[in-house]
């Protein structure tokens, strides 16, 4: 009687306990729909004012360069109003307040695989680290992309007797199909996030993907004179060696050049423009003539594909396609690193002429 | 000379409204910073408070299990504590704070894919949206599903003499790796935004994506006697049509159930689980059986692709792998249909015991 006395007494204050959870629940339930709701307010009293900052700085931006056009305005004050306008935007999209500028749009390839769901991120620095991520990914798969076609023609004459079997090569395709998808939507997050990624290596993303697609369904023949037959796949494999080699420059490049961009203070590109050329431009000369040389070598694979196609007598569309692929890629890649470097050089050359004015301009930036 | 001096005067006015324009973006700048930074304490604040609330229900529910164990609590006050504790998780997990919670481990896939970009949405709205277009994406797949497959089959009667050619087969193979690449892509989303989505239909993705992509590498003969030598793909193409038919009536079911959980105010799951049986139980007992053929013909399409391999003579390893795997995705979805039947009855049997009690406690309900 006394015992059951003492477990109603227990278990009273259990049930206290509890219905203080309960309410504690629903308090944290409140806290936690008012903030997102004041915040959500805020963000778009905030979203309103950015756009609009955004179309009057683009209205100015034209109508200046109108009055540029019929002589109204003298070049000095013309001048100054073109960088002013310039450092409005720059501010404006670079800082904390593009977090609040109309998001760019999705694109048909991450709505296709992931659906509606954002992945734009606010803050700054989780960014920076996405860029930096995808930096170690390359990374990463630079190296494989350099061990596993190597490993492949080395097991090919040490092992196999001259002749590729069917299976370690299908692997190694779906690995590359795998990696570009993993690549082209990695991409395209980056783009959404305000990365000025030129839009043509989201397509040589996707093109990569399509010849690897198409690829898995070539046939490994493994008939006698099959040195002959897999000659197609023996350059392709040469081919990705020299690409890896050429993603590790690339990406020791594009690593210094965003560690330097971190170091000078997260946020502004201005600062960062400067150690942007300054570190590694050394670098950049000796990646720029490999990179050439290799996407040379991709059109001379994608036309060796083409002419094994015509000669071998049965032309597999499988080989005609890949060949005609590498041949655009070899193409794109080749076009957009001349647009690149033609950019950086005048860039420079803008830079070294208003360098004293631009550092007043940043010594007054609070 | 007075041309000139207008010129100067309008020249001036732009260059203050310019200047203005970098003022109000370094504003702009200030107050983003500003509303993201008190934005993050305060979430930080609230996660705080959500993840202690989060353990120390965790707590009490395993001392309530203890004391249960132990016989320190009558049955009768036990349920009413049992009930408390599972109505303030309910509130905390399903509300606005559960956007506080510590946010689920992305998982390897997600990671592997997209780095580490969070794809979890903050707001309710969004979530549900974000499991309407997973909905509709599996509409619009379910009848391209029914349709492929059976343009296969009717050409290949009609128009190519029984005999499948490569290339069409193919792209239909193709098509089924990207579907499921997305498939397991958009569910592992929805696994992060809190939904309780099986692990086995991720998991089912998986296998689903491995088998597209072993059967892109699966040579198609053509040869005399193509109709014994392509009896697997027939076979895999029937089973992907009532695939088809299965995943539309699935959908109807699903996506009511979304209709209700919207329609019924948004939330609060605790409302909705009462529409949850109500609206669509007859049709639950409709699709089981259906899903259980299915599953008995998918499985017997593998034991089939099996016996192919094994009396053909020559076993090559794509029929095997692929016989193997419909084999163990027939079971893991019979075994998890079974699991999701009996949660729904042994729940609707508790809710039918309790009905009273819990639409008394939904009354006292904010």
């Amino acid at each position: 009687m006394g015992d059951s006395a003492i477990g109603e007494k227990a278990e009273r204050t259990v049930a206290e306990e509890v219905s203080r959870l309960v309410e504690s629940a629903k308090e944290l339930q409140d806290a936690g729909a008012s903030l997102i709701s004041r915040t959500s307010a805020e963000e778009n009293a905030l979203r309103q004012r950015a756009r609009a900052l955004d179309s009057t700085i683009r209205r100015f931006r034209s109508s200046v360069a109108a009055s540029l056009h019929n002589g109204n305005l003298d070049s000095k004050g013309d001048e100054k109003l073109v960088e002013e306008l310039y450092k409005a935007s720059y501010i404006l999209s670079e800082g904390d307040a593009a977090a609040f500028l109309p998001s760019k749009y999705h694109g048909w390839f991450l709505n296709m695989f992931l659906g509606p769901i954002s992945v734009r991120a606010t803050r700054k620095d989780v960014k920076l680290k996405v860029k930096q991520e995808y930096n170690n990914f390359r990374d990463r798969t630079a190296f494989l992309f350099l061990f596993f076609p190597s490993l492949l023609l080395v097991l090919r004459s040490w092992i196999w007797g001259g002749c590729l079997p069917a299976l370690p090569v299908q692997l190694y395709q779906a690995w590359l199909l795998f990696l570009y998808t993993g690549l082209a939507l990695r991409g395209n997050i980056l783009r959404v996030n305000g990365s000025d990624i030129r839009p043509w290596w989201i397509y040589h993303h996707y093109f990569a993907m399509v010849m690897a697609l198409i690829s898995l369904t070539w046939e490994i023949e493994r008939e006698p004179n099959c040195a002959e037959k897999q000659r197609g796949v023996q350059l392709f494999l040469q081919w990705a060696i020299m690409q890896g080699v050429a993603m590790i420059l690339q990406n020791r490049y594009q690593r210094q050049r965003l560690y330097t961009r971190i170091a000078l203070g997260k946020a502004r590109r201005m600062d960062v423009v400067w150690g942007e050329t300054a570190g590694v431009e050394g670098q950049l000369w000796l990646l720029a003539p490999i990179l050439f040389i290799l996407q040379g070598f991709e059109a001379y694979v994608g036309l060796l594909l083409l002419k094994t196609a015509v000669v071998g007598g049965v032309p597999e569309w499988q080989v005609i396609t890949c060949g005609i692929l590498l041949i655009i890629m070899a193409v794109g890649n080749f076009a957009n690193t001349v647009q690149t470097l033609m950019t950086k050089s005048r860039f420079k050359a803008k830079m070294k002429k208003n360098k004293s004015k631009v550092d007043l301009n940043l010594g007054s930036h609070p």
